[in-house]
């Protein structure tokens, strides 16, 4: 018999806003990612057909870290038909120790938005040094959590939406406008978006390219967060060309998941090159970008160390305030 | 927001005891494993060399049941020492129609014991005819509740224990006479109790055979269920040349982490023989034992279809019930 803590989506919204602290220990994930005696098994998958799902378990055990978190997260994409959300899912935070159950994080996938969020805050305080203008290709829940994240470290006045629906893209852009105080503009061609921004953060679900080589400018920065499954793909692949660094979040998942799968795909990147990290990048800078007019691409496939850490900083701040319930199991 | 209920291993002790029911729902998993529209992903393993330890996931999802489970299986092998158990973890039940959570099954292994014990059931009932003597190698949980399964469904009078440490054999007969009724005798000899008995199960964490082919005599049925793993092995390769029948309880998972294994990997059987698995030979009697003189073999190697099935039939008599406490998440 030992004691479990239960934490709800509302706990967890309270506990864990996206802030500077949310940040730093995502950053701290990347850098125990990049070093020794992490463990980070392939995601296990199950895709269901049948009801138009997959469900997919991520986990990852990373030294300094106390406990590690177990993520499920199904996708259910006919839910919105009967008015319930196509995300859900929970994270189980698990002793590094013993292995016994610390907690139950039944945050319906908040905790993965703010982790995905605060990757993109770390890629761009390490990656896009002056940002006056950010721009983002994308309307979800991620487009305005990015700008949110990136807004945390990098002090822009202005922002640039562009989305497939024009509707979405107003609503979006008054969400955001709302929410950080400054000007934010939906701008229907995203060449303008990608010319005129030195940071583009792609949001999308997109199976094809939304953003293109020949929009390229000298000091952008990209991050590209949409693509987590084989099939997706929001870079053309001819931008690898054009790029000074290519900086995967974990490289052998972006080879089967993230934007390096389709360049490689396409053939316009060498089989054989390797990158280094977003982890090595922030440990040490030199790797990253080298000069005011490098052009860099971060992606994004989202790891299970940011869910460690996401939900071992949770419980810390619950433990903290005494949140949540507690059952003796 | 939606109810989940949670459920500790105290409620499911009451809920879910080892009857005929719960063999009854674990066969209906094996039938339904053997059909079509069953999604059965690889098991994620995760090793954790610096705390000598292991975290399996295992899910699988089956049409005629209405949630799927995700099972999390931590074994920390040092937990001995400072007095907690090696094997814990939950599960957790989620619907298959929403992906939205419905129970978590704060069961510290009890479930699957329980699932793997009428696992065991379920193979003598097909392929144990006539059980007069039945026989045990191991002495743990497994030794106990294998036996305690199978009585379930062949009314024995007797039964033969062998370990390797005389003491524990000592305790496991007294327990199992204790909780039985009936004649238990502990055998020094193990080549003794496959010769007298005409059902034995393998319950060993074994790494080398602890039964040998020469030890056969027609009419045996075995149950080895002690390997789930790369490198453990409790079935001498030789045995496979000797056996009428081989039923695996899944084919792929048996190949890499059952008996089969071994006796690929000794160059017993050929590498492209395949089998009738357990919910093939359950629906079709003809695949499995063809005379009472036949010697049979069911490799067990644990499967999520099992866990998908007694976490469901948790949650049915759970509600039966009103049992367990519902929280709003």
């Amino acid at each position: 018999m030992h004691d479990i803590s239960i934490l709800t989506e509302a706990d967890l919204r309270e506990l864990v806003p996206l802030d500077a602290a949310a940040v730093d220990v995502v950053e701290r994930a990347f850098t125990a990612l990049a070093g020794e005696g992490v463990v980070m098994p392939p995601i296990l998958s199950m895709e269901l057909p049948v009801a138009n799902a997959e469900v997919d378990v991520k986990t990852a055990y990373l030294p300094g870290f106390d406990g590690f978190a177990i993520k499920v997260s199904p996708g259910f994409f006919d839910n919105p038909k009967i008015g319930l959300p196509s995300l859900n899912g929970l994270m189980v935070l698990f002793s590094a120790r013993t292995g016994l159950v610390e907690a139950l994080l039944l945050d319906n996938g908040y905790l993965t938005d703010v982790r995905t969020a605060a990757a993109g805050a770390v890629a761009a305080r390490h990656l896009a040094p002056e940002v006056r203008t950010a721009g983002v290709l994308g309307t979800g829940v991620q487009a305005r959590l990015q700008i949110e994240a990136a807004r945390l470290v990098r002090p822009f006045e202005r922002v640039l939406v562009w989305g497939r629906d024009p509707v979405k893209a107003e609503i979006c852009a008054y969400d955001l406008a709302e929410r950080l105080g400054i000007e934010v503009v939906v701008e229907a061609d995203p060449a303008r978006v990608v010319g005129e921004s030195q940071l583009v953060v792609t949001t999308t679900p997109a199976r094809d390219p939304v953003l293109r080589a020949e929009w390229l400018h000298p000091g952008l920065h990209i991050t590209a967060m949409g693509s987590d499954q084989p099939g997706k793909n929001e870079i053309d692949p001819a931008v690898f060309d054009r790029l000074s660094v290519y900086v995967p979040d974990r490289e052998s998942q972006c080879r089967t998941q993230g934007e390096l799968r389709s360049a490689l795909a396409a053939g316009a990147v060498p089989e054989e090159r390797t990158y280094a990290e977003l982890g090595m990048v922030v440990s040490e800078p030199a790797l990253g970008r080298k000069s005011l007019d490098d052009i860099t691409l971060v992606d994004l496939t989202g790891t299970g160390a940011q869910d460690t850490a996401i939900a071992s900083f949770a419980m810390t701040r619950a433990k903290d305030r005494a949140a949540g319930t507690v059952i003796r199991a």
